[in-house]
């Protein structure tokens, strides 16, 4: 199964929120549902006996824009559905939608959340046909998933789709990456070491406060941004930010931006492998692992409708508005707003080039844990 | 115990907050204080034995602005106090900030909540002489309080100041109120009683709600503007709108405004009696009433700075100013932009002569509920 990734970032730069996921197609964002449907109906069965009268589910990362709901919408279905088969009364549900603070949460309130009211209702009438108002309470919680954002015990159910690739910071002690922006071939090893780390530290964090929100026996589904090779440099996750170093490198050649500049930007993410995640799980433990996968995706799905699968001829242009959503807060940050427009047209003929010489693919990560302890 | 009151609205119009505590003195948030101690001191000894882990709090109509989190701030110090007195552990807190979803959430989130933060942790080294970060997570719920916005049996402790004389719309049969904007001595008995049943049906769908949110034993102390006498078109909860008619009515007069316009708009608020209010508490049958109190406050004090004790000279232009907070939005929503400025203008004077000729207060309801079924 091919699954393309928009970044989404959460926790990357400080109080900004990089809010991109609208320009994720939805069938992408739906191509996890097999595994969610799998650790919600597990979910049940674990706690089916003293099945809760309020459902307690959090997504981390939720963005603002018509897709921050969709995750939320699935959910609820795939719960609506169970319950439905069960022949189990409906819960309420209490959904806790996080970013960070700078996130738009007003559009989120005022613009998104009645109509995914609204699409409740209809679903709840199409499928028990009755007329009603499904009880499902909205909050938004403002604040970094490294650190705690919800009461110990209260969660059943933790989402997250491409933010967790996201670092806290930028890695301390990257002064060697000259030239690179990310990772890289050329990249010393102590630059690779300080990513790991700092991968290392944010992730333990990330499962240490989940593993107190979750309660025992509730499900957590994360969807990163990965590679599958063991060596971190690997292209099929440094080359999409290796095509932005080179487009910034032109840039420093023709005295447009300062070669100092360009060697201390660097991207706060990490993109880690299943064997690297599966072990951090299992070193924190408070978390069995029900599945974990990594599917590779062509950049070409990027050049689709959001809603279809006609394929855009310029896919160049619609991967670099995609990577543009989420690096411009970055670019804008260390370099100023003056450069960008410039940038990202570099960019962009960068990315239509490679696109029509080679196939390049992202790598997505997708665990299921379960709280054991 | 004087008390004043800045309207601070929830549910009137529709989708619009009425952001405008940030007026209000913050001696007079404390003023319940004394009343909150005593309901949280009576949660804990009804809980002691089972106190729970996380204490959840909420906050309806908590607007946005620097005492948007003042409440709950003063409710988490109590918390500390009385742990420390009875040597518990400290709580987790879990709050739930409500307004509706027209609020500013985005500027409570970034910059009232860091702030919140900062302060909750120098209170607990200074109580505690620990440098530690309280365990408090905040969640914005956008939606009105006249219908449900939390899970079933999910909360400790509610909290509403200056909201719920708000209604959830202008009462509709209040086409006999011409020259009136409010409930007047000359208004028609079928008025009076259409705002009754408006606050009727409101009040109880509320403590209806509330009922089933709200853990058996949790408290609930709600403060209103209100009256003291029976008649619900007294002058000691009419007369400030009365002043407001009075400037509209010149203006009328003067050409300046419709005579059809002024005739359709109305106040969509009620200021009950406490007898009114115990009356529909008895009626709802969820809630036992520790304690009812009205107390009666001078506009005066309106006519003080935000945070000091000194009286303003104009003391007309600062209570004008609070009015504007609440009744611009509803103005402009009505009448359009154009006349604002002129028609405080005129109630500014109105109110400047008023207070050098007479002594005029308004009337506040405080009421503390327990959960009993």
């Amino acid at each position: 199964m091919e699954v393309v990734q928009v970044l989404h970032m959460n926790g990357g730069m400080g109080e900004t929120s990089y809010a991109n996921n609208s320009l994720l197609p939805r069938k992408v964002i739906s191509m996890t549902k097999p595994i969610m449907e799998a650790a919600i109906t597990a979910l049940f069965s674990t706690v089916a006996a003293t099945l809760p009268t309020s459902l307690a589910i959090a997504d981390l990362g939720c963005s603002t824009g018509p897709n921050a709901l969709f995750a939320v919408s699935e959910i609820i279905n795939i719960v609506i559905d169970l319950c439905k088969a069960m022949k189990h009364e409906l819960p309420e549900f209490q959904v806790f939608l996080n970013d960070l603070p700078g996130n738009d949460f007003n559009t989120l309130f005022s613009s998104f959340l009645p109509r995914f009211q609204g699409k409740l209702s209809e679903q709840l009438k199409s499928k028990y046909g009755v007329s009603a108002t499904l009880p499902c309470f909205v909050n938004g919680v403002p604040g970094s998933f490294y650190g705690r954002l919800f009461a110990r015990e209260s969660l059943h159910l933790i989402h997250s789709s491409y933010s967790l690739m996201w670092l806290s910071q930028v890695p301390q002690g990257l002064e060697g990456n000259k030239g690179n922006i990310y990772m890289a071939r050329s990249s010393p090893p102590k630059v690779l070491r300080a990513y790991y780390e700092q991968f290392q530290r944010d992730f333990s964090t990330f499962l240490e406060c989940r593993g107190q929100e979750l309660l025992v026996g509730g499900r957590m589904v994360l969807t990163l941004l990965g590679r599958r090779s063991d060596d971190p440099s690997s292209k099929e996750c440094c080359y999409i930010w290796e095509l932005l170093a080179i487009a910034l490198s032109q840039m420093v050649s023709e005295g447009l931006v300062e070669e100092q500049q360009l060697d201390s930007f660097n991207i706060p993410q990490y993109t880690p492998s299943p064997k690297e995640v599966q072990g951090m799980v299992q070193k924190q433990g408070s978390f069995s692992i029900d599945c974990l996968e990594a599917s590779e995706v062509n950049w070409s799905i990027l050049a689709t409708n959001s809603d279809s699968d006609i394929v855009l001829k310029d896919g160049g242009h619609n991967l670099a508005q995609c990577m543009r959503a989420v690096a411009e807060p970055l670019l804008i940050y260390h370099f100023g707003k003056e450069i960008i427009d410039e940038v990202f047209k570099r960019y962009e003929a960068l990315l239509a080039d490679r696109m029509s010489k080679e196939k390049n693919a992202f790598v997505n990560v997708v665990i299921s844990l379960k709280k054991i302890t």
